[in-house]
């Protein structure tokens, strides 16, 4: 079977296997290949790359027709690809792995806490072609109806132009009508007044995570977070290599103090 | 008061406020100036940028002495930067975020599960200088002696010599003798073979994470993994800016398809 053809296409996210978005993405994918969903069996977002290293992790069938089989697991996001993987991949590796659609922005420095993106960067640590998909809509019932032809658009350009090895794709949807799309980088930011503190009846102060997004850059217009700010979806290839080279060469004299 | 000759720091890890590594830490932060402790109340390693945002976090003060104060919390490492800078450091932020030190590996591929790695990112997306140090040794009572020298130096130069906003330090120290240090790119890589299937009393099988290391690049003399495997500490710029300029150039035509 040509791959290209036919491909097989892991699907998780961190929304959890009921969520709307994953099963939007179901349905895109299916129109590419075979489909294997292997995902949280409830919402496990803000988990980042976090794994399960003292507890075990369980699995199990939900449902499969055709050119779809949809499993559901207790562990995180980076758990479920790392299971599926050892589970069911180790004769045939999948060709692609899609991760969302996630109801909610991944863009900037939201790529970091993000579930959804935390199995897209472990799809490429494994060298599985990999994607995230979200959209700036919190709500359960979200409408990712506008997105799905850029989607389609986005997945068939990976399936035909591989990325370097250590680089996988982070999407996200702007709310509302869409423009068009742009590759960009990721704006430099942070969250902001992050609490609520709230007294619990025995008095104890528990503090919750809220906040507010702030953009370093808000004006750079190469940036994912200006893209979004105009209408426009953001791809921005993302890296598993964590290292900033110009950095290495620029400290690289720190050598010969610490060595002295 | 000079920040540079009594800088505040502030220091987490993700094995927990009773960890041996964090109060050797601690131990070698106070010859440098006014420590803070923010860390976990119990291990929580492996939990990556995680972030708490379906239950409440809870901190409390366990002690304070001179230039000292130590919190327990019950969030992840990310939490804990977190709430520290929301309850804390309003007014004045940390001169200085310090994690660790880490009692197993974080090179490689490790930093993006490493909970230590998670603290320092969420440092560094805040503009707080920050280092993680991780010893290669995951015992309870591994010995930090040897390092104690080299993590001085590596405080004294980052605290003298800034680096860009995005940039934050990964800090992997051999076990055993130290040759020397190497300022390093990360190794590329995975693990693999990653599960061990056991049945519980009930006959469900749980997946209980394990697995080996595979250095896709063992002969790279630039890399982290390479430093470690011949004596070296490694010492790793890394980025909160995952997206690769290069790609975004090389992938900056797929605008033309998408959007036809």
């Amino acid at each position: 079977m040509n791959e290209k053809k036919h491909p097989l296409i892991l699907i998780t996210n961190d929304d959890g296997v009921f969520a709307k978005g994953i099963n939007t993405l179901i349905e895109i994918a299916l129109s590419f290949g075979e489909v294997v969903v292997f995902a949280p069996d409830v919402t496990r977002s803000g988990m980042s790359n976090a794994i399960t290293a003292h507890n075990p992790v369980i699995y199990s069938k939900l449902y499969s027709k055709e050119n779809l089989t949809v499993y559901s697991c207790s562990g995180t996001p980076t758990d479920c690809v790392k299971l599926a993987n050892y589970t069911l991949f180790q004769e045939r590796k999948p060709d692609l792995l899609l991760s969302g659609i996630n109801h909610g922005s991944n863009a900037s420095i939201n790529v970091i806490y993000s579930g959804t993106m935390g199995a897209v960067l472990e799809g490429c640590a494994n060298l599985i072609p990999s994607i995230g998909f979200s959209l700036c809509d919190h709500s359960q019932d979200a409408d990712f109806s506008a997105a799905k032809s850029y989607i389609k658009s986005v997945i068939g350009l990976l399936l035909e132009n591989p990325l370097p090895d250590e680089v996988c794709l982070n999407v996200n949807i702007p709310e509302g009508a869409i423009k068009g799309a742009k590759v960009c980088r990721q704006a430099l930011g942070h969250w902001q007044e992050e609490f609520e503190p709230r007294q619990d009846k025995n008095g104890t102060t528990g503090y919750w995570l809220t906040g507010k997004f702030v953009n370093y850059e808000p004006n750079a217009e190469d940036t994912d977070d200006w893209a979004l700010a105009n209408g426009y979806i953001s791809i921005v290839p993302t890296s598993v290599d964590l290292s900033n080279k110009e950095c290495v060469n620029a400290i690289k004299n720190w050598e010969k103090t610490i060595n002295n």
